[in-house]
């Protein structure tokens, strides 16, 4: 089967690939319908996230089963299912906890040996361990393209709002709106923010998030703790959801949180960084860090986005052949695409 | 100054009372700009709720601050004013955890000497203990009739689905579609429930459910039970909102809950009733019951209502003049209105 | 191999029946070591709780692991294991928000064809589905006869007060001091409760909620509300837990609870009942009912049996032979016996 | 009246102040039975917390009470109380969602005009704004040195397991054995942890703990990581509280907490850090900042410290005159005190 491989800093690559074969009963193989790349592809593109040359990338994904193992009962040959950007066993401490992102038995789909060497999905087939937590039906009639945001990106937006804690009436404020920042608007619009201000800097970004309900500010041009003070009664934000990934980001956060509010900080942290801790600690912050527990939230998403009331629909900007591969992380690497379906 | 008072089952007037006067520091009292005649009145009018003939009843109240006691410090003369159907000190132990609907000195506006001998608002003018927890600001151009719901209905309907833990994606049934039932249905809308199930019998209740984002369901032509788990997959409602106040209402609410699903009781019961606890305890429900905690709520309800992301004014079937009450209790006695406003 | 089954109402036998042998891969078979008779045995001796004759009945064990299906990963064989007293596939709807005691394809040990027709587990052997998710390894050097409680009657005494929303510092009350209300009362006192009174008629049963940290109250002779009162600044209980299973027992636990208080049912309700629905109303009650989620508990009440905080040892009142379980079962109708360890 | 003041950093003085007197209608005059010397005292002492020369100072307390403004109702003359550390007013936005610790017009005593200009307690007399919010009557027979405690340091220690979400059966793991850490070893055992592991470089501070009922672990010469790991099946602490004040605490903590565990920050943080917030990303942690809410807890500290299930009077180490302030603050300085108690 055809692949995508990540060949080296800048370098991917088209493959020829062995189809998966099942090797534990509680997987499944699925034949891919679509594949999504993601601000994460781009890390390991950028040799930020090292993977190994050769690895199949790709963790976003739609397709039909092909087989299952004997331990396989919620999916079948012939369903058409989406799945979640990592694999989680449903039986360790951390899963019964409800913490499936830190399951002990974790995964990460294209993510070479640092996340557990599970091939990605960009490609024609996949093969997908823990198949019963991770696999969940497409609702009838709903396109790839949508379902496909279920277990990564939409994820990511839903637990970002609530993992914080976000309640009807709450003020929110969602720094970056790449496509993980402009779910992360849509789930907070959805989910009855009073209001929400998307910071960013590009336009056409912005927008978007206006489109979405938000009240868009341009992170320099605008006055970011201004709008959310005037808002909120010159409190500042109840939620800040960081979705950009670096130390300034948080830093931020920390400035437009309200007294006792929370900073949900999804984008990707790496290494040691100074911050201002004296200023979350005096404000009595809780700062909710880390990658997002998709799984925990992947029903409620899907009940959302089959209502209509979260659309991530608008974000696809291009609709590519996973043929084309190398042209699309070209395009991605350019930030001329906010998000791009391949498709076998 | 004239106040509507409570005569004898069936009958009120309105009638000559001395204005209030400061008896406490921590009181203010309110020249009352519009007034709400609510379900709860009803119970009143009917003799079903107890109060002591000449009682001034009514409890939804905008209005403008007139005089304040020496600890008031959060509202000042001129202020204008919303205020909830409760009081509550904010300084006993089931207040300084946030029951504060159930605080050891609270008193009920207009319902007599079994809930405090709080004379009502249905006045020209009102005597507010408690003013700095009790009352908060009308945000600029809100309109009192829209202000007047975040201290009574507004306030309960966002409890109902608040306190029952309701999360963005999950399926809601609301149970009687009187102004309650359909606050609690734009509150379920607002906070992100995938499918809200609106049931009554009366065609113009469904029907404004409909436009607030519900599907109605007709308590006898259609078939909740069968919409319900149509909606979530065969298991029934995360949230069922009972807001008729009667034992059968529970039990159909039980009927309607999914396993290990909430039942949220915000409709008056009263006395005994034979349940199928039986049945709710098979399920693993959890059944939350009582008046609804309003002031908990009050910044989040205004914030939504000054959004515009809740919107109860269509509700208003009626304004009238304070004079005119005995008519307005006619015409709610005869279920002709929704909600009459009240002006002096 | 020899197991216990019933026949018909007061009628148990020890039987011969075939070893369960794997048909599915998530299961594994135990060597039964330790099996627990339970008051749920007892309902079903009783012909209350319908089962078919000839059921294996039990539902409380710890084993070593005989055999494992191929997609069992957690335990081993050979590994020392104890189990829940039902059964969860850790990936339906259900199971990912942490409801495992309402899977969607739960079943319940010994308990017939009404809950999954899954043998029990007095037995030489038994067959556990889902044993990634079920089994838990016992700790090094914990007996048999301590290990079993995790998976039922202490899991069920910690969920009713941790489900409940128990915190340090609050007053408990516990009503039927059983083997499920006694471990409550030592969840109840190793959780933090500041007062936990503990009622019943029976004089050894006080005897021991008071050798676990409680003030026992005699159910007639004493007066449980004027020691709760007293003890709570005349507020009445935060947590009140159902351990009795009737409908005489919500009542008093309505009548035990503080305003906004929460009632734990965890005693067998059945059918319908008349109970003050007003009461509970007018008090603003959370009515928390069901099977306890004792998966959902059971890493952390191993934890707690482990450092000893809790030790279920001294409701063991009796050690018998599974040869033994005719007379086993009549000691236990006698209510001669408060925990019977059979082993095989 | 005699106060303690600070002059400078490392000098207090015992000088002559005017008695207080009510300005407004809530306030409450004390007469102080106890006062307790702090941590927090010691760093205004160093200059590290810049206070304005002549300021009163001191937070812990109890009294009699001496006068009360008309709008106090909740205590009376003579009665004997204890107050919070800061005072808040229960009525504004974050005081109704419980956020008492971030009031709006909170203040703090003798913390100088950064905090509210609050005169201290170390005095003969106090002045309390908001006194029903703040003060609470002594339980009958309580020593003014236990009572001291619940209004300041095991107040803290209570909020640092609770805000943390401890549940029983947790592995918890405390840094810095001051006052505030020894507390939390206290309320995190009581509160039903399996494992308390109690970390500092002082023997006597360990000792202590160990009494308690932690596991002592000396910082440099044990291997804390290496014992909370070997408790928690390799996961690491379910809770730290850093109870230091250092980044170097906050790193530590972050390195002992298991993946999706929380850090519990009640030391004082001041400024700028750098801190390893790729490794808090990676495991996806909650970080918890700031002072302790204990306005909130305090009904549920005093209900423990009465029924004996907290007790922190082996912490007071001295017991000395208000007169002899200066020496005090010189023994604490020197770190050979763990609680002073100054009485008039």
């Amino acid at each position: 089967m055809r692949a995508v491989t990540f060949q080296g800093p800048g370098e991917v690559r088209v493959e020829e690939r062995p189809e998966p074969r099942l090797e534990h009963p509680d997987e499944a193989i699925i034949a891919v319908e679509a594949s999504g790349v993601c601000g994460s592809d781009l890390h390991i593109y950028h040799g930020r996230v090292p993977v190994e040359p050769g690895t199949v990338i790709g963790h976003e994904y739609v397709g039909t089963v092909l087989a299952v193992g004997d331990a396989v009962t919620r999916v079948a040959v012939g369903d058409r299912v989406l799945g979640c950007f990592h694999v989680a066993c449903g039986s360790c401490t951390a899963c019964l906890r409800g913490d499936y992102h830190r399951c002990e038995r974790g995964r990460t789909f294209g993510h070479g040996s640092n996340l557990g060497s599970l091939p990605g999905t960009q490609a024609e087939q996949a093969l997908v361990p823990f198949a019963d937590v991770v696999l969940r039906k497409v609702p009838n009639g709903m396109a790839a393209e949508t379902a496909l945001f279920a277990g990564d990106v939409m994820g990511t937006g839903y637990h970002a709002v609530a993992h914080a804690g976000m309640k009807a009436g709450d003020t929110v404020c969602v720094l970056g709106l790449g496509p993980v920042g402009l779910c992360a608007v849509q789930a907070a619009v959805a989910g009855g923010a009073a209001h929400v201000f998307a910071v960013d800097s590009v336009a056409q970004r912005l927008d978007q998030a206006a489109r979405f309900g938000a009240t868009p500010v341009h992170l320099t041009e605008g006055n970011p703790k201004a709008e959310v003070r005037g808002a909120s009664g010159g409190r500042g934000a109840d939620v800040v959801v960081e979705a950009v990934g670096t130390p300034a980001a948080i830093e931020a956060a920390i400035g437009l949180a309200r007294n006792a509010g929370t900073v949900s900080g999804v984008g990707v942290q790496v290494g040691r960084a100074e911050l201002n801790i004296g200023l979350a600690w005096l404000k009595g912050l809780d700062l909710r860090l880390g990658l997002a527990n998709v799984i925990a939230h992947v029903d409620r998403v899907l009940a959302l986005l089959d209502a209509g009331k979260l659309d991530p629909s608008p974000l696809v900007s291009h609709r590519m052949r996973l043929d084309d591969a190398v042209e699309a992380y070209a395009i991605y690497d350019r930030r001329e695409a906010l998000k791009i379906i391949l498709t076998p």
